[in-house]
This record gives structure tokens, C-alpha cells and sequence, in this order.
């Protein structure tokens, strides 16, 4: 079935990790660009300088909330290219999917701090994320489908991988729907929810997940 | 014939893919810097920023054709190096110089992007693909002709990497000229042609290729 | 205790190297978009441009003073990871809250440059590199806890790895108190430490820490 | 004499190798933010651009020749790196210096393509172009002295190192000393020596070299 391209296509996990790893670094890196320092002509002394950098909050926000995300993803496609015994082109182009979404991640942010009042911004970045899970999702799927993982990966981590992003992806998904209320409501359980990932306390009703 | 410093320079496959990586990940990156968030002053509420978000389709288009034509020659590249046993000062520079056009892509992208009615816009956005394409057929023949593939890499690879290339090329030259025509319909055809190779539909025409 | 999901994220120290790498890399050129080329309508002549030149000697001090920062911490987030037997998910968010610093850097030092007279920026600086060093300090001790160090690093470098941060610390605290004085004073002082650490010449006092 | 710390810091070719990767392909590219794409206002027609395009020959210009700087040095730093048994903290801090004139060849670059006509920009350029030289063989002295090299690199391959670092700055600065007659010239023949060094065609005086 495999013509002979597509035998050599894609087939390297660790060129997929390293390409990965050089996006994530750039995106990670370019939201900073954001954050403008406040013009010179305007400040007159510290006191105006520390008023300039409190004004900032809302990009500061953004930008943390960005990168606690882009770290999160980070992890979760780190943990599925760990567990693939090998790659094929379906895969590669799976995760270069992946990878667009990455990309955008700098866009979203910018348009969120931009426009943090207004529910068009907190939604495109929502999409932003649920893309993100779902295209991770399926390449769990795809790899699981194809037989590209490791012999150790157990049927216990098979179904671990996708209850996690499923359960990230309905509190992501109940923590937007909260924009109907308030987007700033919305952007702290986002972030809320972010942090619970990240720092993974040992929180009874979430540890299970 | 080799001076005693070319023996030791650009021999190594794996610095190659490293620096192909990186420059690949920020070329990829850089694209999205194109997408310009609305200016605030002129949004008043959510309407109005969905009617912006969608003035941006046809930089949105020229942005997801550049990420798609990137993710297929880091396939195209990425097959080649795997192929390869070691690598020479020669082989080194043809993927320099396959890194230069990489590195051009953005800006043909934003060219296209600003102009994307006029032919000069899309003759320049064609020219950049048609020298990627040419260099790493280049360096395949050098490969060949060098001896520097590894002996696993049977004859039916070989013409299959060539032909691959050689059809593509043709495919993306047919899409290019049409612009004779009109230049969406051009932009059409070669975004149509690089859904076909990222995605492998099985189009039993293209099969065989 | 560790969940399924757990038990396969951030395993990786080569992973993490690889993202630490691409994003002090990009940091440490992001920096210097910071060097803004003289206008070319102002400059009339060799004398105009030199002196346009002479001119950006903050920026240019804030430029090699942040890149020293950013080598510094590179040193000694190396020396930490090549220590490490294995990550977990803790130690690999510590090294994302690290990173998250690093992508702060191009930020601080702009602020700095731009206000090279106010306080307030000297502050923002310092606390950057209060954050690089606290977080790494926090690696390495949980790191310790958790039991993730090879064998072969011994107690003696266990406490070199922890007194180094705390003197470094101490001397960046010291040149940043000297702020209250003047901030020229204060970053003369932080250059030369960072020196001290960069060149390590044999001064007999700080020799054996 | 090494302090415990020393004794683990900066002591990976690797990591060295991969953060050198990472700043040459960030810098590689950021290169081509330079380019920038003719302002749509201005432009009515196909002529008209590809008139604007024509216009942009002097920025072409400085970009492929700061593409090939990079190129050449990047090649020559990964001969040194490929030779090196391992690396100590003295090395290690060379090879940063030696980034940190990589980082500033963006600027050095800008400076040139805007100011293409003036002495000071092309001694700028010259000045990075010699400072990338004279570090990496100090670096190259160093690892000798240090005894850092592999066995197997003979005392021949020293030597060519060395004299290969030697004749090129002296081709360099016989270029840029050409600026005294005109910037144009200089900027001739150091493409010129830069094409000969990547090309490395068969010309009887050099291949001695």
C-alpha cells in the first residue's frame, strides 16, 4: 500500500521532537513581543513607570496564560512522542497540524490582550486551544490505530492519555462558555484550570484523572 | 583532492538536521507575525471584530499554503538526511543554500499576502518554491553521484525521491501559470496540490507517484 | 501516588534540554531587535553615523549585559540538567517556570535600556534575575528531595551547586541596592560580577566558591 | 584548581552544539526581517512591483551575504565542535562570545543594507566579520593548549584549522580595506571571497589552503 516515498516519509520521531521543541521555543519566546515597554516621552520619573508597568496587567495575564498553555501542550505531546515506537507520514503530518496550531498561539494571545473585554477574542482563543487537544487527540488515536507505540505502553496509559485530554478539554470548554457571563470570569477559570495541570495539586477529586 | 580543512568540515548529518530543525521551527513561526491583530481604536464590540478577523482571510490563506508548503519540504529534506551515511563540504552548502530559501518563504508569504491580485506577487511566491525544490533535487543527485547514502537505500528509493520531486515541481508550475488566468484560482490549484501531498488521499492517479 | 498520566509526562531530560536551548537561543537574539538602526533621512556622512552609533552605548551595555545574564543562567541550568538521572512532571514545571524568566529577559532589558536613569527599571531587571536564580535553586533542591540526581554527583558539588546561587544572588542584590545611590553605579556593578562568573579569573577571594 | 562547580559547568559539546544551532537559525532568519515587502499604497499594477522588488537589490544584496557569514561560520565552528573531546568552562564561555558576534550580525547587516554607501557601516560589518575570526581562534589556541581535542585529529588538521582562520581574515580585511575607494567594491570581493569559501571551487593558489 505504502508507495516507496512515503516508506522514507516521516519516519524519524526524533526529527518530529526536535522541530517541535524549535517551535514551542519560538512561540514561547515571541508572545514577550507583546509586551511593550511603555514610550519614553510619557514617563517623568519611577512613580510614572510603575504606574505604566500596573497598566500592563491585562498583557501580563495574557502572556502567562499563554505560556502555562503552550508548557501544557509542551508536556502532553512530549509524553505521546515518548511512547511512539516510531513515526509514519500520517503521524508526521498529524503533528505538524499539531505544530500550525502552536503557531497561532502568539496571534490569539495578542488578539486576547488586545481585546480582553470582548467575547470574539476569548473565543478564537478557545478555538485556539480545543484545536491544540483535538488534533493531539487524534494523533493518540491514529498512533494507537497504526501501531506505532512502544510495547511497553500499557492499556492503563492508553486510556490515561485520552481521559486527560478530554477532561482538560470540557473544563477548557465550561470555563469559555463563562464568557457568556463575563470574559474576565472566564479567563480566570482558564487559568485556574491551567495552574491545577501545571502545579498538579493533590487535589482528592482530580487526582483520579 | 580533499585539503586537510574540508576533511574535517561539513561532515556532520546530525549539526545539518539540528540547524534544518531550528531554521525550519523559526520560519514557521515568523509566518504568523504577518497576521496583524485589528487596531483597537477601531473595534467597538464583537461584531465588529468578527468582521475584522474576517477581512483577514486572504492573509490567513497565504499563511496556512506557506505552513503547508514548509511542512512539505521539511518531509522532503528530513527523508533525504535519513538517507544519507555521512555527509561533505558540498553537501553541507546545497542545504545552505535549500536554508536560504527556507528563510525566504516569510517574505514571499507577505508579499502574497499584500498583493495577493497581482502575478509579480505570485511569480515571486512560485520562484521561491521552485528553487527549494531545485536544490534538493541537486543534492540528491550529488548524494547519488558521491556515494554518500547509506547502502540500505535501494534503487527503487532513489528514482522515487527524484520523481516525486520532479512531479511536484510540475504540479506546482501548472498551479503557477494559471495565474495567467486569475491569481486565486492559481493559489487554489497549488494549495489543492499540498493538501494532496500532506494529506495522501488515496487518489488512485497519484498513487503510483 | 503518581496517576498513569504522571507516570509518562515529563520524563525527558533530553526533551527539556532541547526546549531550553531553543529558547534561550531565540531570547538571545530577540535582544538585539532591541539595537535599532540610526534613521537613514538623520545621517548625512561616516562623522553622523559614527556618532549615531556612539550614541545607542546604553543599549549597547544593556545588550551585553543581558546576553552575560542569559550565559550565566544557560552555565548553570546545564550543569544542573546534565546532573539529573531522570525529570519528572514537578522538575520539568520547574524548568518551564525557569524558562518563562528567560522569555522575560528581552522584555527587561528593553525597559532597562529605554530607562536607564529610573530606578524602577533596575528593579524590574533585578527581579528577573532574582526569579532565574530562585527558581534554579528550587530545581536543585527538589531535585535532591526527589531523589532525580545521578549517582556520581557527589555532596561536595550538591552544596558548590547551592552556594553558588546564593553568592551570585547575594552580589546581584548588592549592585542592585546601589540603585539607591545611582543606577550607572548599580550596573557597573552587576556587569562586573557577571564577568567575575564569565571569565572566572583566579581572585583569590572568590576562588573557592 | 578547578572549584567543584566548575568541574560540572559547561562541560557538554552537545548542549554547546545545540545552542549554536538554535542562534544561527534564529539569526539566519531573522535576517530576512530586513525584507520588507513594498508598502501597498504605493503599488498599482504588476510593473510597479516588480520595480519595488528591483529597488530592493541593495538589502538582497546584504542578505545573502550575511547568509553566507553565517553559513561559513557556522560551518566553522561545527569543525571545531566536531573535533573537541569535550568541552571545559573557559571553551564553553568562548563559544559564547563567539554567539554573541553571531547575535549581532542582524544589526551589523541592517546598518550595511541602510547605510550601503558609508565607510562606518561597512567597517561596522568588517568588525563582526573579524570578531567572529579572532574568537574562534582563540577557541581553537585554547583547546589545543587545554588539551581538549580527540586523539585522532592529527597535527596536520591543526594546522589547517588555523591557517584557514588566517588567510580568510586576511582576505576579509583586504576587502574591507577597499572601502577606501568605494563601498561597492568591498562589497564585491568579500562575496566574492565568501563564494569561493562555500563553493570551494578548484582554483590551483587556494586549494592549498
Amino acid at each position: 500500500m505504502a508507495t516507496p516515498y512515503n516508506q522514507i516519509a516521516g519516519q524519524s520521531v526524533e526529527r518530529l521532537a526536535a522541530l517541535s521543541d524549535g517551535i514551542f521555543a519560538v512561540a514561547m519566546t515571541l508572545l514577550v513581543l507583546d509586551l511593550h515597554t511603555p514610550l519614553s516621552e510619557a514617563i517623568h520619573g519611577d512613580a510614572a513607570l510603575w504606574h505604566a508597568l500596573a497598566a500592563m496587567a491585562p498583557q501580563m495575564v495574557a502572556y502567562l496564560m499563554s505560556f502555562l498553555t503552550l508548557g501544557i501542550f509542551w508536556t502532553g505531546q512530549q509524553a505521546q512522542l515518548n511512547c511512539f515506537e516510531r513515526s509514519d507520514r500520517h503521524l508526521s503530518w498529524l503533528h505538524l497540524a499539531f505544530l500550525f496550531a502552536v503557531t497561532l498561539m502568539p496571534f490569539s494571545t495578542h488578539l486576547l490582550a488586545e481585546f480582553i473585554t470582548l467575547r470574539a477574542a476569548l473565543i478564537v482563543y478557545w478555538a485556539n486551544i480545543l484545536l491544540l487537544g483535538a488534533v493531539l487527540f487524534a494523533s493518540w488515536r491514529y498512533a494507537l490505530r497504526a501501531k506505532l507505540l512502544k510495547q511497553e505502553v500499557s492499556h492503563e496509559i492508553e486510556c490515561a492519555v485520552e481521559r486527560r485530554i478530554v477532561v482538560a478539554q470540557a473544563l477548557y470548554a465550561a470555563g469559555a462558555a463563562l464568557c457568556l457571563v463575563n470574559t474576565y470570569i472566564s479567563i480566570a477559570v482558564i487559568v485556574l484550570v491551567q495552574l491545577n495541570f501545571a502545579i498538579a495539586p493533590r487535589v482528592r477529586y482530580l487526582q483520579g484523572i
